[in-house]
């Protein structure tokens, strides 16, 4: 099953968790606090950001990530697939239900 | 070699954690804060949670599970397993002693 | 794409993280707080960290982990690689151009 990890302002970042819960195209998403550093237009910069870590199924990522580039405030969000070797069945159960 | 993610109360996090290198289940357990939004009997909630970033062998993966299972709160924890595509050849070792 | 997981003490993080960017090693890298849980010669130790998440290409791989390897004050780091299984377009080519 999908995770997907995505970077956001930490001011759209509980936005963007509650749209793709409620909307069903993520059964979960994890916020964790990151300070980025990266490079833009030639120059390094370091800013605050948040990591969302959302938790769907494979019939549902395409939406997702489809939502996710309609409502990110960048031109160019970090939308990255990360796909779990295994999940406790229970838990995988308990996804699809949710994303249904 | 496998990374199991888990998330638990914070008040149970540290315990898990010990729990897997104490019985040598994972070499080495990363906590991270975060915030959960989920979708629970059909409403969405908001919570703390931790997120431990166990880190094993192939051949503890299995019993690693069974244990988390066997102490989490939870009745439908998340455990998910993500394999490395590559990992440092002397922390690859260690990892494996450490299990043994 | 290869996604490099991290760990160091929280006074290198920030030094590891921006010698990666300047040095168009990695496009970006995500810095977020853990407390680690671990084995070292037998006892059982926990620490304040930092995981460093570092955003690179398969090309620049072999040269970001030899440069981590390099400067980084542990004898055994935790240096792993995960690859995504999806990134989206934007985000590959800005990667892309961020490490050439």
């Amino acid at each position: 099953m999908p995770t997907v990890y995505i970077t956001a302002p930490p001011s759209e970042a509980d936005r963007i968790a509650e749209t793709l819960v409620e909307d069903r195209l993520a059964a979960c998403v994890n916020r964790l606090s990151t300070t980025s550093t990266y490079r833009w237009e030639g120059e390094v910069h370091r800013d605050d950001e948040a990591v969302l870590l959302a938790k769907t199924t494979a019939d549902a990522y395409d939406d997702l990530i489809n939502r996710v580039e309609a409502i990110h405030p960048y031109d160019v969000p970090c939308i990255e697939r990360f796909d779990e070797a295994h999940v406790l069945e229970s838990f995988a159960e308990w996804r699809t239900e949710s994303v249904e």
